[in-house]
């Protein structure tokens, strides 16, 4: 694994503590300030905009989130931007599959964007639909 | 809107017209051959690296996929790289929220990464859930 690979990791970590924590701070801290940034929860529509995607932000960590592990992060890095795939294991809840992509931005890398969606299939079972 | 985001735009456009046109030597093409690539079908578990990623198009491609129009599509660059939130509307079905990312390989921007999922909410409604 890269240096990059393990920073961009590392920084989709901070991601999920802040979440864990209801860290408002920390997540404003990680969300890019001069790359467009946007954000889809699950079920939701897209949030565009750091002011709409922190005010999400500040409602959800703000309210009685569930308790979210992160598990089989891989990053995937292409010169000034990365993404990570990963799960989102909830508490005795469904599982989700998500994408976090980061720019670097200050020497640091920081999220630009968020997508969380449902995930019906284990790795290696038959996809459940042909949609994209 | 800038030239960069059009030229995004109409990468994101032509996603979705090889999609239509069950074209996979157009998909093949549009999807990145340097930068790592990946993609999260609705519902199925994460798929990484070009092989896996072109092999789910092949068999999507090659069966009875539904036709879907993108809708509500914008543009978000940074640098070399760009994402693509829109919609996906199923005829007669549920719609979907995609996030399309691209980086610039060959003086053209290319997927690489697609992720889609089920949207229950209509712009401007409460959200239907707490999670990130």
């Amino acid at each position: 694994m890269s240096p990059d690979e393990l920073d961009v990791l590392d920084a989709n970590t901070a991601f999920y503590a802040a979440f864990a924590a209801r860290d408002l701070a920390a997540m404003e801290a990680l969300w890019a300030r001069e790359a467009p940034v946007a954000c889809v929860h699950p079920g939701w529509d897209a949030l565009r905009g750091r002011e709409e995607v922190m005010s999400s932000w500040r409602a959800i960590l703000s309210g009685n989130p569930p308790r979210i592990a992160c598990t089989a992060a891989s990053a995937h890095v292409a010169g000034a931007a990365a993404f990570v795939v990963c799960h989102e294991r909830l508490p005795g809840g469904p599982r989700l599959v998500a994408t976090n992509f980061f720019v670097r931005e200050g020497g640091a890398w920081r999220l630009c964007h968020h997508q969380a969606g449902p995930l019906d299939q284990e790795a290696g079972e038959a996809p459940p639909g042909a949609e994209a």
